[in-house]
């Protein structure tokens, strides 16, 4: 598979898009960028190759902007913000690049993953090179307490992920199961960025819990979102392998809603179509048209804005600033998904 | 493949031959392995059942016994120590689970792999859950320094296994080049585990950089071991897949040296049985014949030996006792392979 070039980079789009509305933000972010390529740099030209062609992944840089933007509007930036905003940037590609092979996903923001270009093998190696390069820059910080908040938040990113995979198959997952798996594999590591911000630019404890929760509840909408895609989305606009999660026989809101709805002969209609291997292609179109009825499309997006409403009201225990005004339209972002 | 129980596990092995040696040392082992298990404990059955089977992998709990001994040898051992091998021992297991899918490989400790009983995905994922708990519990020392030394540590070995990945094929590959691949992948963590012992236990900044070395050199003797058994051993005394090596086109020290004296015509037919995919039944066993002329495998053990006897001459910065007498008998015991 070819790799397809973007004009702009995801980066350099949030970079211009921030900058127009805030400067310094721009500027953090770009010495956020200039640590990761730091720290990442290696002497062997395969393993340089393999970490150039992931950072094409990062896409928008979502979770080490919120780091970054809390920052500013919990009132300070010092340098272990721009070094903690590589850290979760570094951590969110490792978990990218391995969640292409459970995925056997083939494009990831219009480029060939690494298990299709270099084979499952490399991917594995550069995930854990990149986690292990996150670890050894967080620890580099000298704060041990940054250590302990980053590897607690993986562990539940990663018991998320194990979560999801144990219930792949799993046709009568509870919308209660499948909160709790976003929570894991996406909200945490939002909150975590927000709550670093806050925490590092000595914010009062009921603040750094008020940004916490925005980070997490950003997280929720955000994967919300990104599983409508899934199911709803036009591959050449996202960049990426979709339908995924149904070929995987991962259930999203959609389908878990449908299913709690439907008649016994329509749950086992979609039932059979989801586990049926010979209408793979037709399936993603299948599914479309289910769930496109009774509302049920319509009643997730207001899913998403119930978490990105409870977002924007965590904001109010902050002073107004430019900071906090981008906090606030990112939340509108991310149901739009210009993240 | 189902798996098969052995008798009395590594760790009991390990438990009681050092017990009869000097009691301390067994305790302090079992101390390591309670920390181990609680830092592992998961509320999802599925995860714990690979945490459990992962944990039959551990076999002789070389690293922990190196980090705890070291300890005990330099004067002192406090709970940081027992914390600590329970992070090398984690971070050692993790790179197994992982290894195993890049291996390809089957049987592990006499028991199914985990890419084999549950597929590559849950190898991946527990490979990172281990990873990213092993990361928590060393935040938890609250000591940076550790944090540091682990996470540097853990890039070394991963940039060795990445060289070595990338190098697989190459049946040029040089002497030199082996080297830095083991003194990555297997040394870098038996030299921390040594390291850290000393460093914790306060010793001064020479004797710290001399049990580094006592690690590393033990180290590399291992894998020179471990690389000759992959072609001259025996799958039951192993109880691993062998010959994986060769199935993957790594060369190993026995190899590179035939290859290095041999005529042109010699490492023609011998590259050529290497690359013939139709052969790989009989690969091994006519690689064992080639190897096993002009005394190259007597030249690699005797290699081995040089790095033991380099291991032995670090010790010598310490006072005698128990816990160094020990540390003096862990080197043959590599070269045994008692370990």
């Amino acid at each position: 598979m070819s790799s397809v070039t973007n004009d702009l980079s995801g980066m350099e789009q949030t970079r211009r898009r921030l900058a127009a509305l805030y400067l310094p933000i721009a500027e953090d972010l770009e010495a956020c960028e200039k640590i990761y390529r730091s720290e990442l740099k290696s002497s062997v030209p395969f393993v340089q190759r393999l970490v150039d062609h992931a950072a094409r992944f990062q896409g928008k840089r979502l979770r080490p902007t919120l780091l970054l933007i809390t920052a500013r509007a919990c009132g300070g930036i010092r340098p272990i913000h721009h070094q903690l905003a590589a850290v979760v940037e570094m951590i969110h590609t490792a978990s990218l690049v391995h969640d292409d092979i459970l995925d056997e996903a083939m494009v990831r923001r219009h480029a060939a993953t690494i298990n299709v270009e270099w084979g499952n093998e490399s991917a594995v190696l550069l995930g854990d090179y990149l986690f292990t390069h996150a670890f050894h820059l967080a620890a580099s910080t000298g704060s041990t307490l940054a250590c302990q908040w980053i590897s607690r938040a993986t562990n539940r990113v990663w018991e998320g992920e194990m979560a999801q995979n144990y219930h792949r198959g799993d046709l009568d997952l509870t919308e209660s199961t499948y909160f709790d798996i976003i929570r894991g594999k996406t909200a945490e590591l939002t909150a975590v960025s927000a709550g670093l911000g806050a925490y590092f630019a000595e914010s009062e404890p009921q603040v750094v819990d008020s940004m916490e929760s925005y980070g997490r509840n950003l997280g929720i909408a955000f994967q919300i979102v990104d599983d409508l895609l899934d199911i709803l989305g036009d591959e050449r606009n996202t960049g990426k392998s979709l339908g995924t999660d149904l070929d995987k026989l991962k259930l999203t809101l959609p389908l878990i809603r449908y299913l709690a709805q439907a008649s016994p002969d329509e749950a086992a209609s979609v039932k059979s179509l989801m586990t049926d291997t010979d209408h793979s292609t037709s399936r993603r179109k299948a599914i479309k048209t289910v769930v496109s009825q009774d509302g049920i499309i319509d009643d997730c997006w207001r899913t998403a804005r119930d978490y990105v409403d409870a977002a924007r009201q965590n904001l109010e225990v902050l002073e107004d600033s430019p900071a906090k005004a981008i906090l606030s339209s990112m939340t509108e972002d991310v149901v739009k998904r210009a993240f």
